[in-house]
């Protein structure tokens, strides 16, 4: 668990606000790897993450990637998230990237499987369902449900940014929300859940979306997904996405993961999360004088 | 794999359209089940599966109540998924109820995970990130993505059922749509799917909405959770809900799994089942000169 202030302590701490997605392709991990290793996604994993943990401050394993293999796969991630939990480097943040909800039974059950019978700190989760799918990953002290809002991928423009009336008491409440979708998602999970137990994914290739988002959503930290591989620019994106206290974690997974195919992948990686964490330091030192 | 024609040909010979959810929740697996069993998940299950499988043509794992148990769990639904897969009362279609979607990548793991891995005939998937989250599951010939529309649950009022105008070009080819929210989804999802790999999730709740659903989704199979613990009425359900192939999995669950708490639970599950399918049959011979 971590809480708020302790999130926010440990950004300004490491003047970093980057988030390292835990993304293992078997077709993509390093041939010294695959080769010489009984458990690759762990042992990759391993070396990404003491490569990178000075730098970032949080990681997000995305669970396609490890249930695509299966009981195997859920073993890997059971023994990577042992070892973030009890790296000398940390505490970290953590993020299952699991994109779930379901009826709520089944719901709670997922928010058991992350927040409880694993030690993440937060799940991202798909709104589409409503309350009752979202509510039981919001009963865990200084735990987080991580809501869908805005999307990175083209599919985005599908639902998430048509205009969705029909709902007045909300519209009453936001006066000035344009009402598309994603706007209406933020707006009624704002009620059932605060900025300490709920963050939004806001997708970072729709730079000039993000500041209207802001200015809707003050408080709630924004994960910024889409940097690097997916195209965003992040002097651009913080500028308008952070607020008083920060409040922004931005991830890259490709980037870092994948910055060399040799043997010297994790230096490669270390070397790209130091580069941006550089960049943050940065930006944040534009906006806040404890970081200057 | 399982495709249209012979999925209708099953419903046909068995006089059923009873979908079985295996959802075993370990605080309802009967005691006999969790006190003598080293896999009382696969255990319950299979004994839920050879009682019941002459009555259902279809299987319905909920993942979170296997992924709750971590690798473990996905043992349990891998040794499960066998079991289906080579059961001499076979073939039976089943569902891999994951409500799953993601960036492109990340769905093509997620559709590779129960499409290729293991030999589910059908995935669930939440419609929220658009068209390239969904399109993974519809490339396995003979194969089923079961998008979520209209879910079963109190939540499903949130988003769903918001009116959501904006889409002009969908807008002009269904005209006498009221263009909800889960209408818009359906419309735009039929541009990306066919009846041939693609279903809806369509909850029981509504009866009234079913109607008017089936109206603009003609040919697509829905599959119908929420009868029985949920509150469903199947008659009123099935009359509104059918087209003139059938089109129709109506799923139980908690009706058929925890009939009996007892050693006998599996005799009390297959009895629910044949209950339900004597009434299935009697609303077939209501409509379909084959079934009489």
């Amino acid at each position: 668990m971590m809480t708020r202030s302790e999130l926010t302590a440990l950004i300004r701490r490491k003047k970093s606000f980057l988030c390292v997605g835990l993304d293992p392709d078997m077709e993509r991990i390093p041939e010294c790897i695959r080769k010489n290793s009984n458990d690759p996604l762990f042992d990759f994993n391993r070396r990404i993450i003491d490569a990178t943990i000075g730098k970032a401050v949080a990681f997000k394993p995305n669970i396609a990637f490890y249930e695509m293999h299966g009981s195997k796969g859920w073993e890997s991630l059971e023994k990577t998230m042992a070892y973030i939990a009890g790296h000398r480097a940390g505490p970290v943040f953590s993020i299952a990237d699991a994109k779930r909800a379901d009826i709520g039974n089944s719901s709670a059950a997922y928010a058991r499987t992350f927040l409880e019978s694993m030690p993440f700190d937060a799940v991202t989760v798909s709104p589409y369902m409503g309350h009752d799918s979202v509510r039981p990953f919001l009963s865990y002290q200084g735990k987080w449900a991580v809501i869908l809002a805005l999307t990175s991928n083209l599919g985005a423009a599908d639902f998430q940014i048509l205009s969705a009336d029909g709902d007045e008491a909300v519209q009453a409440d936001y006066p000035n929300a344009e009402n598309k979708l994603y706007e209406v998602v933020m707006k009624k999970c704002m009620d059932w859940g605060s900025p300490d137990n709920m963050m939004f994914v806001v997708g970072a290739t729709k730079a000039g979306m993000l500041g209207s988002v802001r200015q809707l959503v003050p408080d709630h930290f924004f994960l910024i997904p889409g940097v690097g591989a997916q195209g965003g620019d992040l002097p651009a994106i913080a500028s308008v996405a952070m607020n008083n206290e920060v409040g922004i974690l931005v991830n890259s997974s490709r980037g870092i993961l994948y910055a060399s195919s040799g043997d010297d992948f994790d230096n490669k990686a270390g070397e790209e999360a130091a580069r941006l964490q550089e960049e943050m330091e940065a930006i944040l030192g534009r906006q806040f004088s404890w970081a200057g």
